[in-house]
């Protein structure tokens, strides 16, 4: 990806692709969070890590920072583009791990940054952009259809990890 | 994928990887269905082929088919294997196009192949699997919960290509 400035307010941010020295902090974004807490530990980097190097290797995946104009990391998010052949064979982009830091938000960030990642999708190809989001997060439902997005969808999961006997 | 044999009554079914020759019979399965024949168009197989060979030549990609002992195929599914940093740098398993042919309903083929297909993710290293289905469907919400899915997320998705002033 071309890195993007945009200005909102009196700041500007720069969205770029996500490099090594990101990690850290994005795994520090992801642990800061009432939901995600219990699921990260940004104190051993070395998951993380092996997962950005995964990301990173695969032109079918983007992590992109917004990071502000003293290099702080204010937003993240992944865009995945995932060919499939239902909808006449759609090119599916798919948005994962949605954060904009604590003291970033409530001025527009995570939408500009939302909506930028849904223009990149449609750029690349894509018939459709979908997300899921924890259905505790109420104002995250709202956010998203301010956005266009539709809410269809009930998103399951089995945690493979925390009872491996499932299924 | 190595091809898996299953018995379920006294059918046999053999869970194997998509080919090229399979493509037509998969666009006529994905179209044969109350909420997806809208979205479908099984008599222009181009898109269809095009998303096959992108499926086929990823392998973090799988498109898996169930036939029969005549070669019929009754069943199919995608599981894709996404790199992400959330949930300590964790593996996903996505499942997306799950279909079991109407004259092979009831059997038990449906729920036996999503099993293969967790217990494959789970072989693949896979920390969570996750899918989304249609809030219309109650009986696939059933389905999955009685697989040990959980429905913690709401599922939202934009069509960029019914609205493409969207966002």
């Amino acid at each position: 990806m071309r890195p993007a400035t945009v200005t909102l307010g009196d700041r500007t941010f720069t969205f770029r692709r996500a490099e090594e020295q990101d990690v850290a902090a994005l795994a520090a974004l992801l642990a800061d969070d009432a939901i995600g807490a219990g699921r990260e530990d940004a104190s051993d980097l070395a998951p993380y890590l092996r997962a950005f190097h995964a990301v990173d290797g695969d032109p079918r995946h983007l992590l992109v920072v917004a990071e502000d104009h003293h290099a702080a990391i204010a937003a993240t998010l992944q865009l995945s583009l995932l060919p499939g052949l239902s909808r006449r064979g759609a090119l599916r982009a798919q948005i994962e791990g949605v954060r904009v830091a604590a003291a970033f938000r409530g001025a527009a960030l995570g939408s500009t940054l939302v909506r930028w990642a849904v223009n990149e999708a449609r750029a690349r190809g894509a018939g459709l952009v979908q997300l899921t989001t924890d259905l505790r997060r109420d104002d995250a439902r709202r956010f998203y259809e301010r956005l266009g997005f539709v809410g269809s969808h009930l998103g399951m999961k089995v945690d493979l990890r925390a009872d491996p006997s499932v299924s």
